[in-house]
């Protein structure tokens, strides 16, 4: 499929006279609809809600338009869950799902009543000696072993070799001990696999979680009222790549959902997602500038943006589609690198990338970086952090996060007068 | 060879008296010695001269204390150029290297009148048009091909791929251009090789660089007058491996040296150096405690640190060596995955590690973080980046970073009232 930027050579040019490059910039619109496909392909079930992974985007303007769209959030630290109250949520519009979880993470979500998801059995016991259990808990599953659906070379985590979760036995005694000390509503949660792009991978992830729900009721009377599927479902990176159809997999948890839950009783039990990937990615560009060539062994464009500011590439290998605005139709008949100025060789947007010919001044725009892109940022080599700008349902734009200053940069010398920028 | 930590348990506790965990911790007195070490390595050479590669480790009191044993700095970026300034270094102090390089990064280093090391051709013409070409200027050599010394497994770049520098071709045509230009004094330099534990490494470098010199010499009448063999010397992560020996290597720089600068007139030639991780990786620790344990398919211990303090484990897998404080003699019969609170499976310091019996509370040692640790941490899962502090040679300790709070990770936001935090 061909892979359309959301922004034109004109637009980007109306931009820069306000921010210039490098900047990651969102489609408002795109992030609405897909938003209410999600809605709409689990509408049959009444509970439904998607919480999204803030770590994918934690800025509080993307937050918003999610919330209006009905999105409560899934937060994985003491800053996001400040981030997510900040905006607007409380209570239930919350599910916080940490690891190696510290204690002032702990008091927070409790001081702010939202649903905690317990990584680990030994969690209950912390928690419940810092300041007590509370009426909804959640329990993340971990079924060890080995995870497969037919999707080839996307097995991304073999469950026994991953840090997260309780294994069978722990679960069942878990909510046992948690249902002593007073729990009322309980969830569940796994997370199997990651950018996933079958629409088997939540039909059977449900199946697995449904099975346990039903078994939990009969060896422990808890009846599970969250079924958390959290995320997974990914995104086509390469145009080349099938994409997700987000109403077959709604379609296909209900099945597993009728099947299984419906005749245990269990038939009022919401599902919840949290995805960051699916609901984010595509609807994200990064928007640099060519500002250097190099003809050497390889022909190189260098850009104004780097590994700090689209880390995936560099750290990962990961592909992302690339568009030189303006040249959306010219012929892909040069063969480039598209590397960033950090002093690392792992520093490339695209390693034999067939483009346009590209011209200095060109601006290239990266792809997919709504999810994962800015969040996982550094400052290596001093290298400072960009914008982000909105691209409103209107076309108009606004500024949702100023670039990084100096000043950012050397904050944490701010106790010496010597270093203070 | 046993790796030993530079702090102790009591140490520890005295420090997070003040400064809890996590923090980095670097070892004035190592690296003080270590400096020497490499100066008096080099001592043959009048115009020996290590330019620490601020990227390894950008923090400004570590720079005063290399300053003082007579280093300069290797910069890469505006804000490293703006830090070395504050230290105290100027003109032939500095030596920027960079790549994809901007304007302003451009315009500032002229302006500080540090050396420039050009890293592609095209340069030349940019920075003539921008500022002019300064007296001083050095060109980056890229050989092509590919690059291997005796070292088994640890070829890392392949500099045909690789994409630094000025082709041979263009490096005799660069230094016409530069002479023509009137550029009076020149220098040379290539990094062909990253974290190499032989005593080849450097030796082999030079050789390539000292055969180009004479060449130039030749063909445009230029005479370089320093070579800057750049970073590469790496250093033993691993118990198991053996450490670089610096006076090996600096014989070795020598041999060719005089094999081949003296006997064409070039004996005046300056070696130039820019280690980072050799520098300072061995004398910074991060250290963490343990604050979680976990009993499922696998055992685990979690830190209060993650991969936002160290990224090398979780991105590339690196080994980093971990000690249990006040644990040094106990003998290793417990089998970890020393795991930060990330949501990424990745966040992992240590896989099937053997060591002692880990106890909630615990200080977790780990080693060889004092190049591209603290540097190359980001805020992924809205983390924040931790303290560094200084053991000072007499046994006392100084913060010389503050570690962030959420308003430094939200400062990006001040622009509107409701998300300043």
């Amino acid at each position: 499929m061909k892979k359309e930027p959301f922004v034109t050579k004109e637009k980007i040019e109306e931009i820069v006279k306000e921010y210039p490059t490098p900047f990651h910039i969102y489609d408002e619109k795109g992030i609405r609809e897909n938003a209410r496909r999600l809605k709409a392909a689990f509408s049959w079930n009444k509970g439904f809600r998607e919480y999204f992974a803030v770590k994918a985007t934690p800025n509080p303007y993307i937050m918003e338009i999610l919330m209006e769209e009905g999105c409560g959030f899934d937060c994985s630290s003491y800053t996001e869950l400040m981030l997510s109250e900040r905006v607007g949520a409380k209570g239930d519009d919350i599910i916080f799902s940490s690891n190696a979880t510290p204690n002032e993470d702990f008091l927070l979500a409790r001081k702010m009543g939202v649903q905690i998801n317990f990584d680990d059995f030994t969690h209950i016991e912390v928690l419940d000696r810092l300041c007590g259990i509370p009426e909804t808990i959640c329990c993340r599953y971990n079924p060890g072993g080995e995870f497969k659906t037919s999707e080839k070379g996307n097995v991304m985590d073999t469950p026994r070799d991953a840090k997260y979760g309780f294994t069978h036995d722990q679960i069942i005694e878990g909510f046992k001990i948690l249902k002593n000390k007073g729990a009322k509503r309980f969830g569940i949660h796994a997370f199997l696999a990651s950018n996933t792009l079958t629409n088997e991978y939540y039909p059977v992830l449900a199946e697995i979680l449904f099975k346990t729900v039903v078994e939990i009721k009969e060896k422990t009377g808890v009846e599970i009222s969250f079924i958390d599927l959290s995320g997974g479902i990914g995104i086509a990176y390469r145009p080349d790549q099938l994409e997700n159809d987000i109403f077959e997999i709604g379609k296909g948890v209900e099945k597993a959902y009728n099947k299984i839950l419906v005749p245990a009783g269990l038939g009022n039990a919401a599902i919840y997602t949290e995805l960051g990937r699916f609901m984010l990615a595509p609807y994200g560009h990064l928007v640099a500038k060519a500002i250097r060539e190099k003809h050497i062994y390889k022909e190189y464009i260098g850009l104004d943006a780097c590994a700090a500011n689209l880390m995936r590439p560099a750290v990962y290998g990961s592909y992302h589609h690339i568009t030189v605005a303006g040249k959306e139709n010219a012929p892909c008949d040069f063969k480039y690198d598209i590397t960033g100025g950090l002093c690392e060789n792992c520093d490339k947007f695209a390693v034999d990338r067939m483009l346009p010919k590209i011209e200095t001044g060109d601006y290239i725009i990266i792809h997919d970086t709504g999810a994962h892109g800015f969040s996982m940022g550094y400052n290596y080599n001093g290298k400072l952090r960009s914008a982000e700008i909105l691209l409103k349902e209107d076309g108009s734009f606004k500024l949702i996060r100023r670039a990084e200053t100096p000043t950012d940069y050397f904050a944490t010398f701010d106790f010496d007068e010597k270093y203070r920028f």
